[in-house]
């Protein structure tokens, strides 16, 4: 059976709003916006309600997201424009490594393919070191993975492929949630590199697919401003805000800082950044496991200050509904981290809401600083690591912010 | 006379938009919000409508921008305070110096002082290779300029300070316009390195102070990407539309641009550039003294491609009422731009309009992209150099955007 043959579904009509929506560059179209819905998951045209074509899309009966262009184009998608995708995001990777300014050298963890900012809808692949980790979350995707991993084995040659279908976004599009390795063996734990520093990951029950690659250099930006703006680098003490592995905390530490305080409320997690430390001859990390908004509270009224700080929370506003709410604590946490930064001191503030946009976020940090009584620079502007590209015209792919702010007094 | 003294004047009432304005982090509270307008130029206390002090501000009797606030403590605003601040803003360069990041290592072309970002309403500072270039629109600063000048000549020793008191916001505060030597000798011409390149800056007749220092990163970041992704790097072609002297073009032929097309409606402008890559070693970069618009149509009809493009249009909306009809022109050069892209080309599009935020201008390019039928990555999106930092609360501030984008296709 040729898949791209079994896939080809007569077109699928949108109206006026899905239209403009694909006009204004945006790959979706919403359930509510399509005239003539799928009868099963797949590849097909897309058309205007007057049956002009707008190209052509991954789509599908049931979820929310009923259109996922692929390109505007009036010709078929099959298995070869899809490996031909996948090809461009390596070719993509390849570039990067040869990039400076991408600091891949060493580097051992990253994203191979980035969804839909590669042209490869809800699909996602990230290097762990020696092995690859693989979701999907885009039915008509499915029938082609085994021709997607084939590829991946061909060009990278992990020891291993896993599938790490367990995300909630599957059962939205019908698709079985399991863990599976698809190709080779992938043990229970890998070291992954990140240029400086060596992370031990559970690919199979890590968070995401087991690592947060997104912020690599962020850890590294706030680190290197910390002590380069430090008035005295040996005596800079850090706090790291929601620590998870200690990403920012432990790359203070690497760059020199004295000591650094992680918070996190996962016993598990904090265990597994007192081991990284203890593997590079770190200082031993002090360790707070807790609320992070409680623990800032205890921490403003013992009168703790910090020349370095990061304030990470998990996405606050995971649905646009929740959006106000989420702003209300952002505000609040960011005020409390100002209130313990040293003068001349340096926070690195990290949302990864994606229904929060970047000038919105940095008005939450104006209001905070001003409650705060603190006046601060933005040194610096930053997203995820450039092997998660953002697509144009897809506001979602720019879903992580950290801004790097110092004190002006 | 003690010129601090001499500035204390009574308290400013602002009204409820304005106190909500400060609230915010934003500096400054406009005309059409202050109760109680100072009598004359100088620093003064601000109040709310019932008297509460906000903090201390340069306040002017005539100036649209009546309050800009210096700090919201209940302290004088005195000389040693605008000499602690200059200290400061010198201290982050020296901290700029010391962070790989930066890439500062072997320039002399860059800001010193950024206005309200550090905490000197309307002052800018640039360091052009042996000189230093000052500007002043805030009209409370004037009396202090002495002082700031010796801590600068203190501190930084330039062969000489020159004063460009030409620009057009000083009649707004009823300054007098001159270009005047304020210390040593100042020649005609300057050499500014780049880190990479030289290039001859007239520091008395060149726009702004001389030269585009913001871009400084952004020239870097283009030939970097477009020669990293570029499948046969010796066979780049580059085209960079507004080209002023060339910072796109020739670090794209820097690079191993095989050539470089440069566009600009100043025949001194090419001139220098052709100057400047002579002085490299460069290949000679092919010119056209041309209307931007006009060159990109001319050249889309004749079918050229480029792997590299850069887009630098002057700020197209420089009041708020010019901001529908800029972005049209924005779309219009970008939509361009893109159909000249050849298959997984690099465009670098900036924008200096203050008056339109990065979400809309990312908007506009998902907009043009989608008419262009290009589908674009966003490698990366990026603002002025870190020596001209951004104040929180202060969305003027944030007015360079570079946005680094890649054909899929």
């Amino acid at each position: 059976m040729n898949p791209a043959a079994a896939s080809a579904l007569p077109p699928v009509a949108v109206d006026g709003r899905g239209a403009a929506r694909l006009a204004a560059g945006h790959p979706w179209v919403y359930r509510s916006d399509v005239l003539t819905p799928p009868q099963r998951p797949g590849f097909a045209p897309v058309v205007d309600r007057r049956g002009r074509p707008l190209g052509w899309a991954a789509v599908h009966p049931t979820s929310q997201i009923t259109v996922r262009l692929l390109h505007r184009h009036d010709a078929t998608v099959d298995e070869a424009l899809l490996l031909a995708r996948l090809d461009a995001a390596l070719d993509l990777r390849a570039a990067l490594a040869a990039d400076p300014y991408a600091e891949m050298t060493g580097v051992t963890g990253y994203r191979c393919v980035h969804a839909e900012a590669d042209g490869l809808p809800g699909l996602i692949v990230d290097r762990l070191g020696p092995v690859l980790v693989l979701q999907n979350g885009c039915a008509a995707l499915e029938p082609h993975l085994e021709a997607l991993v084939a590829r991946l084995v061909e060009r990278l040659a992990p020891e291993g492929v896993l599938g790490r279908f367990d995300a909630h976004a599957r059962t939205l599009e019908g698709l079985p949630t399991e863990v599976r390795t698809l190709h080779g063996g992938v043990p229970d734990r890998v070291d992954v590199h990140d240029g400086a520093l060596t992370w031990c990951v559970d690919p199979r029950g890590g968070q995401k697919t087991g690592a947060f690659l997104d912020q690599r250099l962020n850890h590294r930006r706030l680190a290197r401003s910390a002590m380069a703006f430090a008035s005295d680098p040996g005596a800079v003490d850090a706090l790291d805000a929601f620590a998870h592995h200690g990403g920012f905390g432990l790359h203070l530490l690497r760059a020199g800082a004295r000591s650094a305080l992680l918070v996190d409320s996962s016993a598990a997690a904090l265990e597994a950044a007192v081991a990284t430390a203890a593997r590079h001859g770190l200082p031993a990390p002090a360790l707070a496991r807790s609320d992070a908004f409680q623990c800032l509270r205890a921490l403003e009224r013992e009168g703790r200050r910090f020349a370095a700080v990061s304030v990470d929370p998990p996405a606050l506003a995971k649905r646009a509904r929740d959006l106000e709410r989420a702003m209300a604590a952002y505000k609040e946490l960011n005020l409390r981290a100002m209130r313990l930064l040293a003068p001349g001191g340096v926070l690195g503030s990290s949302s990864c809401s994606a229904h929060l946009q970047e000038a919105e976020f940095l008005n939450v940090l104006a209001d905070a600083a001003a409650d705060a009584g603190r006046d601060l620079h933005v040194l610096g502007r930053f997203g995820a690591a450039p092997d998660h590209p953002e697509r144009l015209g897809f506001p979602e792919s720019r879903y992580l912010k950290f801004v790097l702010l110092r004190a002006l007094d």
